[in-house]
């Protein structure tokens, strides 16, 4: 771990601490990977994190012994069978009375044992998303990696982009994207890449398949990478051959729809009123129906985090924020048409991060 | 979905539901994605599966109407905002009184949901892994799948074996691995490849990184694929150059190990027994406190699933069963050697469906 990580993480640790008292709480039990993650480096499969006012308890299993010893501050415990006896072993020697657990992510036989495991006398208490409630904005250093992933993305995108021809297959061109993100750094794509072309573009989540991508269809994109762990996401739509009038027109609405969406974008402002942006927009063109999902979403150490940008989202944007902007449209049949940025909310707007153009490529 | 996937989830759902009785339960919440996948072949990231005696009722939102209606048998429900929803309003619409739900799975605020949605009078019943119990045992049609997927996993191998060369970086590896994969018609790996040369081998879990690989190391990969959903498992160590002594004789105690594990399964032995097997053959080489996990684990639509070839699992084994036999001996500092297949438990022992040699490869 480098020295500003581990400097940023302690902080991490203190501000949760904080907020103890207020949820009643002597020690917070953290077990959500991603959480976990944050307050430690931590990035295998097994590890939790206990949190006190002022000291923190890593457990893991033998695995992974010799890199957390090297690598996580605090305590670490390395643990035989399931982690949580190592948890209940500590929650008996520091006598603690009250232990929040993350209700949002415990698994109600996972309550059940841990409830079980502890002495009379010692309560659960359910806590709700703090971590990911701190998690939301960025810290600089998280935002320059994501800066550095949605740039990385952007870059395996244009090596593709200029390589895509008709007969290609959908499986064909993820595979190549997939391979530049990695042979840029990534560690991996933060989803599975969507590669839809002609009416499989209508379905908002389609997988790539062996089908051969036509010489006058339209291929819609969405690809995000994992640089160091934090995600960056963004959907393009292009057109193989000239586009017909309906799709141009199904193009300038969406794309309509995602400025005025990015425009909203303010500290302040709510996730609504960005979702109500996007989609008042493209009522204007009878396409507010065909808008089947939300707005946008939250990104960082997860490709899906808080805020989310639906319709009723009060949650207020504060500076720091990085979240997707991707107003999309659907028509069984015969195309969908969505176009997304990853941008960063500051004081008086945003910055778009996303690099790449939003002109409609024809290839 | 094809004719054959068809008339096996239909029995699928039958077996299940046939157990309804005996968990005291007039149906069952089903929300593990891989569950909800064997009982649907839903292959999206939200949907929920309820099972009555005599009918099945499927939920998921509009992102995924289109497909939904056009693959999924029984009751398609399209919900707008949280699933449970829409499974509440059928319970109550089919005065269902106990409600079994995945304990191992739902999480405790999904429960609360749950219950404080639900009229007076109906109860939660926590249900065990019964799903994944049935899944187990694999059918022919799943076999197959399974063998495939081996076969592309070790295809995928070869093709990247012979481009090995010092000063390749780990990170290269595993994005060409990775690539050959998807070329070859997987999904995706089914899990993060791990390419560790030299020491990083004695991690068990290391993640490749952008060290070159020298001319005189160790180098261990470990790697499978997910093809139409069904995952593999392999590792193999190779050694650039000549070995030297102590790298050879710990691979020879490993094979042996994992030879002697593969010899223990059989229909009807325990999977402790069969991880007493490797652990044993290990003693003997006085490694057996270098071996820091389990020998082995079922796979299937996950890549982890039970049985857990441990210390002290009670699991009989069945024919039908596909699992990994993977022993290993890590010296920090030094090296790490696994050797991994992914075997099929039959009547009188077992197939090995990795073809892949276990030969150790001096590149």
């Amino acid at each position: 771990m480098v020295k500003n990580a581990s400097v940023e993480i302690g902080q991490r640790h203190r501000d949760i601490a904080a907020r103890l008292p207020e949820l009643k709480a002597d020690a917070l039990l953290v077990s959500a990977p991603a959480n976990v993650r944050y307050l430690s480096d931590y990035t295998g499969s097994n590890g939790l994190v206990l949190l006190l006012p002022s000291e923190t308890h890593f457990f893991t299993d033998p695995r992974y012994e010799i890199s957390a010893r090297q690598n996580i501050a605090g305590h670490v415990h390395i643990v035989k069978g399931p982690l949580i006896a190592g948890v209940i072993q500590v929650i008996k020697r520091k006598r603690l009375k009250k232990i929040g657990f993350e209700s949002g992510w415990t698994q109600f036989d996972a309550y059940q044992r841990l409830k079980e495991g502890l002495p009379l006398g010692v309560s659960l208490v359910p806590v709700g998303r703090i971590i990911e409630e701190r998690r939301m904005v960025k810290s600089p250093a998280e935002i320059d990696t994501i800066r550095r992933s949605v740039n990385l993305n952007s870059e395996a995108f244009a090596r593709v982009l200029k390589r895509i021809r008709p007969g290609v297959r959908e499986l064909d061109v993820a595979a190549e994207i997939e391979f530049q993100m990695k042979m840029l750094g990534a560690e991996k794509p933060s989803f599975d890449t969507i590669i839809a072309a002609g009416p499989h573009s209508a379905l908002p989540h389609s997988h790539p398949t062996g089908h051969q991508i036509g010489a006058n269809e339209l291929l819609l994109i969405d690809m995000g990478a994992s640089l160091e762990g934090y995600a960056s996401d963004m959907t393009r739509v292009i057109h193989l051959g000239p586009p017909p009038k309906r799709i141009r027109e199904m193009y300038r609405a969406v794309l309509e729809a995602q400025l005025a969406g990015i425009d909203a974008v303010r500290e302040g402002t709510t996730a609504g009123k960005v979702d109500a942006a996007t989609r008042n927009a493209l009522k204007k063109y009878q396409l507010d129906k065909a808008f089947v999902h939300s707005t946008g979403h939250g990104l960082g150490l997860e490709i899906h985090e808080p805020p989310r940008l639906g319709k009723k989202d009060q949650t207020k944007l504060q500076a720091g924020m990085a979240i997707t902007i991707e107003p999309g449209v659907y028509i069984e049949g015969l195309a969908g048409i969505r176009i997304e940025d990853t941008v960063l909310v500051t004081k008086n707007g945003c910055e778009v991060l996303t690099p790449t153009s939003k002109e409609f490529v024809h290839l």
